[in-house]
C-alpha cells in the first residue's frame, strides 16, 4: 500500500487495518471532499453493501415494463468451443445463407409494409377527403364538417383502442425504443408480433385520421419487428423448427438484423436506401461494423426495388386512390438552381438559427406534453382513448375552420394548371370560394399531410400561399405537432417536424423575395432541413434522405449549410428529441462517452451488492436459492480447493444457462468434476436464448429435496474468458470498455493478492448517472 | 488448480511444479496436438523467454520504414487528471473551435489542391494532345509521335525522379497507407510535408504523361497529409507555437482530423460529398464515432463549395483548357432510365459476375506485379526511375499506334456532333481518318483518362465504338492498369479500374443489345461498378460515389444490384485490392475480429518475452539501461514494498514520457515518494505527444554516472488506469477487446495468486498471424 506524502491528508483512508469497517455515509463525504488529493493513492474500495436502487423497469410505448439487458458478449465457454470445432463447413455456409436470406426477407416484407400502408392511407383519406370536398362545393357545409369529422374521430378511436388495449408498446415513434433495443436494452414488448400487427394499422389509421404524425417512425419500428419475427430461431408452437434457424438464436445475431430492419424502415418510408443505411448508421445503431454496413445496404437496396414494383403497377391506375400522391417523393427539379451569392447564403444561414432554435423548443415542448400525458396514460387504457378522441377533436376542428379564417385567391392565369382541383388531390382547393378562385389555407389543411409538403415545395407559383396563411398554418401544426406525439396512437415524428418547417421555410423566402433568387419551393425544402436539425440532430442521414426525396444532388451543400447550423444552434439548448424520450422513458441508455467526471471514480466505487458467487462445483440448493433470492442474470464461479490451490475466478456463469442445467437434472451426489459428461449430453443449442419472453423461469423447474442436497458442475457453461477491469480503474475507462464491446456484465477484481478474488460485478445501470449520483450526492456532474 | 480426469491426457500440463522448466519445442508440439481436450483446463501459460521476431518494418510508397503503434488509448495518469481538473470552460470552447477550424481548413485545402490538380492536368495534358493532334492533321505522323512520347516521357521521367528521390512514400495510391495509420499504425514518412508535395506535383505529372492512373488514391493521401500537418501541434522551428494548439499534439485528435483529410480527399476527387464521408467510413477508418460523421461530412461539404466556386468561375473561360472537362462528372441523364424488365436484370447479373471475376483476377495480377516491382524498387532509386521510362515507354506506343489498327468509322449524321472534333477534347478523334470519319480508337486512347470514360458513358450514340476497338482497348487498359500499379509515381486504382470496367460495361451492352433495353452508355457504367465492386469491395461508398457522379438517383438499383453481386463473386478468390496491398507491404493491420483459431488460444500464450518492469520508485540507471537495451514503448509499473504490502501491478509507463522526465532531470536522491513535487512541475503538455518523428530519443539526453545512481518517482507519469486480460482469457477476445478500444500495449495478469503481478505485454504484433504461426507451427488458420 502506498503511503506517500500527500496521504496525511486523508490519514483515515490509508488506515489499512480499519477499513472494512468504515461508516459508509461519513466515508463517502469525506471521499468527495478530498477527491482531488486522493486520486493519487491506491486505496482499498469502499464497503459494498450498497444495493443498486435504478429502476429497472421503464416505460416502452405508453407502457411501463420490465426491462432486461441483452447478451451480446459471446458466452466462451467449453460447449461454445466445443460447437464451434464440430461445426462443418456446410453449416457455415447454411449461416451465410441464411445471414442474407433473412435480410431479403426484411427487405421484400418491409417493403410491402411499406407500400401497403401507403396505399391504405391513400386511399381511406383519399376517400374522407373527396366526400368532404363534395359537400363543400354543394355548399353542405354542416354536412361536410359532420363527415369529416365523424371520419377523423372514428378512425382516431380505432386506432387509439387498439394502442390502449392490444398492444400500449406500439404507441408513439418506436425509434425511442429500437434505439435502446439496439444499445442493448430488452422489453418483451417492444418488438413483439402483436405490437407489430398494431403499429401497422394503428399507423394507418393515425394518419388517415387526418393527425399532424407521420408513418415514418412507425416504419422504423415495423421494420425492427419484422427482423426480430424472423430471428427468433423458429418457434416450437407452430411448427417452425428448422435446424437452420439455431444460429439466430443469439442476441449478436438477433441485433444485426435489427439493424437492417430499421434502416429498411427508414428506407420504406422515405423510398431513400442510402438515407436508410445512414439512419440506422448514425442514430439507431450503437454497434456497427463494415460487414453490416453491407448487408444493411442490400436489405434496403431490396426495399428500394419492391417499392420501385410496385408503384411501377400502380401508375396503371389499378391502386384506387393511390396515384401520383404516397410515397413521398417531392420533384423539386422544376426550381431551376444555378447559382447562389452572398444575399442567398445569409437568407439560408439565418433560416438554419431561426430553424435550430425553433427546432430545439419543439423538443422542450414535446418533453413537457410527454411528461403530463404519462400521467394520463397510467390512469388506464380508457383514459388513453380519451386523450385520442380529444385531440382528433382539436384537429378536425382546427383543420375545417381555420380556412375559413382567409380570403379566398384567384387563380393563376397560367393554363396548364387546373384551379380550382376538384375531385383529386392538388395545390388548389375551393373550399367555400367561388369559381375561379381557391382558398390556400384548405389546400394544405384538407390534404394528407404528404401532399401538404409537396404542395409547400411546389416551386411552380411563388405566391401561392398568402403569407397570412402560411403562418396561421406554421402555428397550428407546430402546435399540433407537439400535442399529438405522446397520445396512444404510433405516431412519427419526421413528417410534423418536415410539415412545420416547410412552412417556416416558405415564410422566410417570402420575407427574403427581393433579396434572394433562390425559389421559395427551395426555401421549403431548406426550411424543412433546419427543423429536421434542429430536432434529430442527425445530419448525415438527413441531408442524405432529403437529396433521395429531391433527387436533386445540386441542393446538396445549401441543405448541408442549413442543417450543420440548425443543429450547432439547437445543441446549445437541449438534446436530440430521441435521446429525450429514450432517458424520459427511463431507458438505461449507455452513451458512447463516459461522462467527464467518471474520471474521477473508480470502477470499484460503484460496485453495489450484494454479490452472489457460485463454486466451480456447486450445490444445487445454493443455486436454486440465488436463483429465487435475486434477479440477477450473471454469477462469478470461483474455484476453490480442492480443484485450486486458492480461490481464483473462473469465470461468469448465466441465469439462462444455470436453469437449463436445472430443468436437465443433471447432478451428481459428490463434489467432483462432471463437466466431461455435461459436454456429451448437451449441444450449445440447448444454451441458445429464445426470443425475448420465451426463455426458462425458475418456476418452469421443480427440484426435489433430495435433489437439492446434490451438486453440479459448473465448469462446462461458464464463460471462462469474462472481461475485467481491476478495481482500481478509472470509471470513465471501464465505462468505455462496458460499451464498445457491448458487454452485460464486467467482473471487477481486486488489485492486492490475498482478497476474494472478486470484487463485484458491473451492469449497465451501475453506470447510470442516477446511480452513481446516488451513491455520491455531492457531485454535479457539469458538462 | 483443476484435476479433472482429462487432465490424464496431458499430464505433463498440469504438473505444476514443473512448469517453469519445461522445453519449448517439446512443449509446443504436445501442446497443439493436445489442443481439443486441453481447452477444458485451467493452467499455468507457458514459459514466455521468448521474444517477438514479426518484423517491424513495412514498405510505405516504395521504401522500407521502420514503423511505431499509434498511442490512440487516453493515458489517465495524475497529469492528465490534474490537467483535467484545471481546465476552465474557455479552453474547452477553444478545443471545440480549433476543432471545426481545422476541419474547415482541411476542406479548403483539400478542395483547393483538388481544384488545382484538375487545372494542371487539364492544361498540361489538353496541349500535349492539342499538338499531337494538330500535327496528325497536318499528316506529320512521325513528328506527331515524338511529341506525343517526348511530352509523355519528359513528364513520367520527372515525376519518377520526384517520387523515386524526394519522397519514397509518395509512390503509389496511399489509400494503403492512410488505412493502416487510421488502424494504428505510423512510419515517420507516410504523412510528412514532403510526401504531401510530392504527392500533389507527381500525381499531376504522373496523370498528365498519360499513365494509366488516377489522381483519386491520390487525393485521399494528399487531404490526410493536410490534416496531419495541420494537426502538428504548431512547430517550434517555425515558430508556429500557439498555445491553443496543444491541444491536439495527441494521436487521438490527430487520428479524428485525418479520418477528416481521407474524406475530404474522395470528395475532392469525384466532387462526392457523401461518397467521401461513407469511403472514410466504409475503408479507410478503423475507429469511428457518430460525432466524426458529423465532423466528416462538415469537412467534405467544405470540400463540394469550394469546387463548385471554382468551377463557377472557370465557366467563364479564364483557366484555360479547363472547360467541361476536368473534375469528373459523367452526365448519364440522357439515357432515359424508364423501367427494366427481366432481361434488363439478367444482363446486369450477367455483367456483374463476369465483373466479379474480372475484378479479382485484377487484385492478383496487381498483388504478383507488385511483388515483382518491390524486387526493382529496392535496388534503388534509379531503377525505380528506369522502370517509371520503360512503362512510360510502353504505354505511349500503345496510345500511338494501336489506333492505327482500327477501321475509320463514318460520322454519325447527328447535326448536333461536331464530328470530327479538332482543337477540343471530345468523342470524335479524326487521328488519321479522312475528313467525314473519326477514329474510335484514338478517341479514347488520345485522350485523357477523364474524358475517355466521359466518352464511354455517353448514352447519345449506341454504335460509336466498334466492338473490335472496344475489346483492343479493354485487354490494353486491363493490362496497362496492371502494370502500371507499383511504379513511383503517385497512381490511384479508381480511374484504371473506372476505365476498365466502362469499357467492359460497354461490351457487354454490345452483346445484349438485342435483348435489353438499357442505353449502351448505362451498361457502361454498370460496367465500372461491377469492376469496382470486384477489385476495391466497397459497396455503400461506391454506389453513393457512382451515384453523386452521375446525379441520377433512379439509377441506385440497378448500380446496387451489380456492386453486390461483384462483390461476392469476387470475394470467393481473394481480398479486396487494399486490403491486399496492406498486408503485401508489412503493415501490421489488426481486422475488426478474430481470427476463428484464436479461440484456441489464451492471451497468456503468444506473450512474448522479455518482460521488463519498473518499480514505482526505480533508479535513473535501471530505466536508462532498459531503453537502451530494447525498443519497448510500455513498461509495467510494479509497487513493492515499502510501496505496498505485496507487489501490485500499479500501471503502464510510455517510453516517451519517461524520456521527458529523464530529460528534465528531476532526481531524488533517496528512494521516496516525490510524486506531488513533480506534479507542480510539470503540466500535461510537457508530455503531450509532438507530430511523428519528432519525439525526443534517448541520443538528447545525457546522464551523468552520478545521476544514474538517484531516483525517480514514476507515479504521477503512470497511466493507473491500464487495460488488463487475465492470461486464461481467450486470445480471440483479447483481440478484440485491444482492436476495439484502440490500445497500444494490453496488460495481461496472472490468474492464481502469489506469483509476479504482470504476466506480460501484448502489443499489435503479438495477434498478427505470422507471430502466432511463428510460436505454434503447427497451426492450420483456415477460414
Amino acid at each position: 500500500m502506498d503511503s506517500r506524502e500527500e496521504a496525511n491528508h486523508y490519514e483515515e483512508d490509508t488506515d489499512l487495518e480499519n477499513v472494512g469497517e468504515y461508516d459508509d455515509t461519513k466515508e463517502e463525504e469525506k471521499l468527495w471532499s478530498s477527491m482531488s488529493e486522493r486520486n493519487m493513492s491506491i486505496r482499498q474500495p469502499l464497503l459494498r453493501n450498497r444495493t443498486n436502487n435504478t429502476s429497472q423497469i421503464a416505460v416502452i410505448g405508453a407502457n411501463v415494463c420490465p426491462i432486461e439487458s441483452l447478451d451480446y458478449e459471446i458466452i466462451e465457454n467449453e460447449l461454445f468451443k466445443q460447437d464451434w470445432r464440430s461445426r462443418k463447413k456446410v453449416q457455415i455456409i447454411q449461416y451465410v445463407f441464411l445471414k442474407w436470406g433473412f435480410s431479403l426477407l426484411i427487405g421484400l416484407g418491409t417493403g410491402l409494409v411499406g407500400f401497403f400502408s401507403n396505399i391504405a392511407v391513400e386511399n381511406i383519406a383519399g376517400f374522407k377527403l373527396l366526400l368532404t370536398n363534395d359537400l363543400m362545393v354543394k355548399e353542405k357545409y354542416v354536412k361536410a364538417f359532420l363527415a369529416f369529422a365523424g371520419c377523423n374521430i372514428g378512425l382516431a378511436t380505432v386506432a387509439g383502442a387498439l394502442c390502449a388495449y392490444v398492444a400500449p408498446a406500439a404507441a408513439g415513434s418506436g425509434i425511442p425504443e429500437v434505439k435502446a433495443y439496439l444499445n442493448g436494452v430488452d422489453a418483451p414488448s417492444i418488438l413483439a408480433p402483436s405490437t407489430l400487427i398494431v403499429k401497422i394499422f394503428g399507423s394507418v389509421l393515425g394518419v388517415s385520421a387526418g393527425f399532424v404524425v407521420g408513418k415514418e417512425g412507425p416504419m422504423v419500428h415495423t421494420g425492427a419487428c419484422i427482423a426480430n419475427l424472423l430471428g427468433q430461431g423458429g418457434s416450437r408452437k407452430y411448427g417452425l423448427t428448422w435446424n437452420w434457424l439455431r444460429y439466430f438464436k443469439n442476441d449478436r445475431d438477433r441485433r444485426d438484423l435489427i439493424t437492417c430492419g430499421a434502416a429498411a424502415g427508414v428506407a420504406a418510408a422515405f423510398r431513400a436506401p442510402v438515407g436508410g443505411v445512414l439512419f440506422a448508421l448514425e442514430e439507431a445503431a450503437s454497434w456497427w461494423r463494415s460487414a453490416l454496413l453491407w448487408r444493411t445496404f442490400f436489405t434496403t437496396a431490396v426495399v428500394a426495388i419492391v417499392l420501385r414494383t410496385f408503384i411501377q403497377y400502380c401508375w396503371t391506375g389499378k391502386c384506387g386512390l393511390f396515384g401520383e400522391g404516397g410515397l413521398i417523393m417531392y420533384d423539386i427539379s422544376a426550381a431551376e438552381l444555378t447559382t447562389y451569392g452572398f444575399y442567398d447564403l445569409l437568407a439560408v444561414v439565418f433560416l438554419g438559427v431561426i430553424g435550430g432554435v425553433l427546432g430545439s423548443f419543439y423538443n422542450y415542448c414535446v418533453d413537457k406534453v410527454l411528461r403530463t400525458y404519462s400521467i394520463i396514460n397510467e390512469k388506464g387504457p380508457s383514459f388513453r382513448v380519451l386523450l385520442v378522441i380529444i385531440i382528433s377533436v382539436l384537429t378536425t376542428c382546427c383543420a375545417f375552420f381555420l380556412p375559413w379564417a382567409t380570403k379566398c385567391t384567384p387563380c393563376p392565369s397560367n393554363p396548364e394548371i387546373t384551379c380550382p382541383t376538384i375531385g383529386e388531390s392538388g395545390n388548389y382547393k375551393s373550399f367555400q370560394c367561388p369559381p375561379g378562385y381557391y382558398n390556400d389555407l384548405a389546400s394544405l389543411f384538407l390534404n394528407t399531410n404528404d401532399d401538404a409538403i409537396r404542395n409547400l415545395f411546389s416551386a411552380r407559383v411563388t405566391r401561392e400561399f398568402q403569407i397570412s396563411s402560411l403562418l396561421i398554418f406554421f402555428t397550428t401544426v407546430y402546435g399540433l405537432g407537439i400535442i399529438t406525439y405522446g397520445i396512444a396512437v404510433p405516431a412519427g415524428l419526421f413528417i410534423p417536424v418536415i410539415l412545420a418547417g416547410s412552412v417556416y421555410g416558405r415564410l422566410v423566402g417570402r420575407i427574403f423575395e427581393s433579396m434572394s433568387a433562390l425559389d421559395t419551393g427551395l426555401f421549403s425544402l431548406l426550411g424543412a432541413a433546419s427543423f429536421l436539425g434542429g430536432t434529430m440532430r442527425m445530419t448525415v442521414s438527413l441531408c442524405v434522405i432529403l437529396l433521395e426525396l429531391t433527387n436533386n444532388l445540386l441542393l446538396l451543400p445549401l441543405v448541408m449549410i442549413t442543417l450543420l447550423i440548425s443543429k450547432t444552434v439547437a445543441d446549445c439548448f437541449n438534446k436530440g428529441v430521441y435521446e429525450q424520450i429514450v432517458k424520459l422513458k427511463g431507458l438505461p441508455f449507455m452513451d458512447a462517452h463516459a461522462a467527464p467526471y467518471m474520471k474521477h471514480f473508480m470502477a470499484g466505487d460503484v460496485v453495489s451488492g450484494p454479490l452472489i458467487t457460485f463454486s466451480g462445483v456447486e450445490r444445487v440448493g445454493n443455486i436454486v436459492h440465488a436463483l429465487q433470492s435475486t434477479g440477477h442474470n450473471g454469477f462469478p464461479v470461483i474455484d476453490e480447493p480442492p480443484f485450486s490451490d486458492a480461490p481464483e475466478l473462473f469465470g461468469l456463469v448465466l441465469r439462462s444457462h444455470l436453469l437449463v442445467l436445472l430443468k436437465a437434472k443433471y447432478f451428481s451426489s459428490a463434489r467432483a468434476l462432471s463437466g466431461r459428461d455435461i459436454l456429451k449430453k448437451f449441444s450449445q443449442l440447448d444454451f441458445a436464448k429464445p426470443g425475448t419472453g420465451k426463455g426458462l423461469t425458475l418456476e418452469d423447474i421443480t427440484i426435489s429435496d433430495e435433489e437439492m442436497e446434490m451438486y453440479i458442475d459448473l465448469h462446462p457453461i461458464t464463460n471462462a474468458s469474462p472481461y475485467t477491469v481491476v478495481e482500481t480503474t478509472s470509471l470513465a475507462k471501464a465505462q468505455v470498455l462496458f460499451r464498445q464491446l457491448g458487454l452485460r456484465h464486467m467482473c471487477v477484481v481486486p488489485k492486492s493478492q490475498g482478497r476474494p478474488p472478486i470484487v463485484g460485478i458491473l451492469t449497465r445501470h451501475d453506470f447510470m448517472d442516477e446511480h452513481i449520483l446516488g451513491l455520491y450526492p455531492h457531485i454535479k456532474p457539469h458538462k
